[in-house]
C-alpha cells in the first residue's frame, strides 16, 4: 500500500488554494482573512500548508468587529492559531463598526477597510477571502430578489484586486470537513444564526426549500450562474464602453451629448448601457439611477414622438434636440 | 359625475392586451388559446373587448388534452363562451398528448403543435397566450435550479413568432380579479395543484417562502431579471454571431476550422457561445452540448499546453494545429 494521502476534503481546499495562487509571485506575501469560522479557518490551514510550496510567504489577518463581549479574545485566539498553521505574521484588526447601510453593510465595509489598510502596510499581494459556493448562491438569490438585473446575479469575484476568493466553488460542508480532518475547531458566529438577518434567512431557509422542492444541486446551480452572468455582464460592459465611445459626440463638464443614430443601431442591452453610463458621466449618482430611469430616456429614442424633457436623479435632464440626446444637469442651455 | 370605468383589473388586462396588438395590421385574425382559467379567460375577455376597437378580428381556441375524464365537455364548454366575449371563429383542438420529456412537456408540445396548426389553417396574424407574471417567476425559478445560465433566466418571450403573451407584467391575481368583475367563472384545472409537477411546487411552496423571507416583490423582480437577461443573452447571441463569421475560416461538412488569433481575443462570454455555435455548426446536437463540454474545448484556446483532442457529443473531436482549431465528426483528417 501506498502512503496515505490527506483527508479528499483537505486536498479539495489546499488544491483550491494552490490554484488561486497560481500567478503570484514567487517570494510574495499572501495574506488570509480569517473570522476562526469552518470556512476562513480551512482557508488558512491550507494557505498555511500550500505557500511554502509555492515559495510564497503567508500570513493572518483577523477582524475584531467590537461587536459582541469577548470578541477581543476570541481574535487574539485566532491569530494565536497562526504559528501552528504556518502563517507569519498574524494581526488582529479592531474596527469600530458604524450604522450606514444596516448592521451587516457596516460591520463589512469596517471589515474590508481594515484588511486594505493591513494589507498596504504589509505590502502583500494578495488577501484570501474564505466565501464558499454556499455563499455564493446566498448573494445571487439575494440579488435574484433585488431584481437588478444580470449583474446582481454575478455574485461575488473570484478575483477583485487584492482580493481572491479560491472557495467559491468549493460547498461549505468541505471546509467543515476539512477542520474536522485536521483537527482544527471552528468558531461558530452567532450572527451566523440570527434570523433578523436576509443572509441568514436565505440559508436557513429559503435555500434548503429551494434544494427540497427543486432537487439537489441547486446551490450548485445558483454558483455557476453567478460565474455565467459575470461573464456576460463583463462583455456587455466591454461593448457598451466601446459604444458610448463611438456615440459620445462631447462629454465635457457634466454634459453629455449623444448621437441618436448611433445610439439606436445597437442592441437594447448595449443600448441601454450606453445610456446608464452617459447619464453617470453627465452627474447622475450612480446609487440612485434604476433601470426604470434609464427606460424612461430611453424612450426619447426608441419612442420618439417628440416628447418633452426626462428627469433624472442628481438634477440631471435628458433632452432630445433632432439626432441628438443631451443629458445635463438642468437647465439645459 | 362622470360615467364610471370599468373595473382597475379589467383596465389593467385590456391595456396589455392592447399594447401587445398595437402593431397588427388593421383587419388581421388574432387568435386568444383559453384553458378556461382565469389568466386566459381574462384574456379572451381583453381581446374580445379591444379588438373591434382596434379594427381586428378575434377568434378563441382552446386544446382538448383528453388527458382527464370530461375534458371534451369542458372544452365545449369554453368554447361556448365566445360568443359572449366577442370572439367568432371560436374552436376546440382535439390533442393526444405523447410521452416524449414527460408529462408537462408532452401536453406543451402537443397543444403549441395544434395551436399553430389552427392558426396557419385560420391565416392568423397573431395568437395570443395567457402567461402572466407569476407564470413568468415560475419560468425564471426553475430555469436557475438548471444552472444553464442566463438564457434560461430569461423566461418566457412576449412576442415569439406568431404567440404574444400581453399578460407578463400581469399578476395572476389581476386576472383573477378581471374576471370576477366581469362576471366570468374560471375554471381551476386540477394538474394546477397537482404536487408532483414542479412548477406547482414553485408556485405553492417556493415563491411563497421567497415573498415570505426576502419581502413581497419577489415574483416582480424575477420577472424583471428576465426580462433583462434576455436582452443580454439576444446582444450576445447578436455579438457572437457576427465574430463567428469573422473566426471561422471554413464551416464546410460537418468540419468547422476556427482561427485561434481572432477567438482568443473575445471576452469570455462571446468566446464561448462562438465555440458552441461552431460546435453545433460541426455536428454537436445542441442539446447534448452541456457548458462543461464547451469549457473543455476553451481549454484548448486559453489554457494551450499542448493538449490532446477533445471529446463533445455527437462524435466531435476538437483539436488544435497551431494557430487553428478544428472541430470535425471524428475521426480528423
Amino acid at each position: 500500500m501506498g502512503p496515505v494521502g490527506p483527508h479528499p476534503a483537505v486536498a479539495d481546499v489546499r488544491r483550491a488554494v494552490r490554484e488561486a495562487l497560481a500567478d503570484v509571485q514567487e517570494g510574495a506575501l499572501v495574506l488570509a482573512a480569517c473570522s476562526g469560522g469552518a470556512d476562513s479557518l480551512a482557508l488558512a490551514a491550507a494557505l498555511g500548508f500550500a505557500a511554502p510550496r509555492m515559495g510564497l510567504r503567508a500570513g493572518l489577518l483577523t477582524v475584531d468587529h467590537q461587536l459582541q463581549p469577548g470578541s477581543a479574545d476570541r481574535a487574539r485566539t485566532v491569530a494565536s492559531l497562526a504559528p501552528g498553521l504556518g502563517l507569519d505574521p498574524a494581526e488582529v484588526l479592531t474596527v469600530t463598526v458604524g450604522a450606514a447601510g444596516g448592521p451587516e453593510a457596516a460591520a463589512r465595509d469596517a471589515r474590508y477597510a481594515a484588511l486594505a489598510a493591513a494589507a498596504d502596510r504589509l505590502a502583500a499581494a494578495a488577501v484570501l477571502l474564505g466565501h464558499t459556493r454556499d455563499d455564493q448562491a446566498e448573494t445571487v438569490l439575494l440579488g435574484l430578489a433585488r431584481g437588478s438585473g444580470p449583474r446582481s446575479l454575478s455574485g461575488m469575484a473570484a478575483t477583485a484586486g487584492r482580493y481572491r476568493r479560491p472557495f467559491l466553488t468549493i460547498p461549505r460542508a468541505t471546509t467543515v470537513a476539512a477542520c474536522q480532518a485536521l483537527g482544527l475547531a471552528p468558531w461558530d458566529d452567532p450572527h451566523n444564526e440570527d434570523p433578523r438577518y436576509t443572509r441568514v434567512r436565505v440559508r436557513r431557509r429559503v435555500l434548503p426549500v429551494l434544494e427540497e422542492e427543486l432537487g439537489p444541486g441547486v446551490a450548485e446551480a445558483l454558483a455557476r450562474t453567478a460565474a455565467m452572468a459575470r461573464e456576460d455582464a463583463d462583455a456587455l460592459d466591454r461593448w457598451a464602453e466601446s459604444a458610448y465611445q463611438d456615440c459620445a459626440l462631447s462629454d465635457i463638464g457634466g454634459s453629455v451629448t449623444l448621437a441618436v443614430p448611433e445610439v439606436e443601431k445597437l442592441p437594447d442591452a448595449v443600448r441601454r448601457r450606453v445610456l446608464r453610463r452617459a447619464a453617470i458621466e453627465a452627474g447622475a449618482p450612480s446609487g440612485a439611477l434604476s433601470a426604470t430611469h434609464v427606460l424612461a430616456a430611453d424612450r426619447l429614442i426608441t419612442r420618439w414622438r417628440g416628447q418633452k424633457a426626462v428627469d433624472l436623479p442628481g438634477g440631471l435632464s435628458v433632452i432630445r434636440r433632432y439626432d441628438t440626446l443631451i443629458l445635463a444637469i438642468s437647465p439645459i442651455p
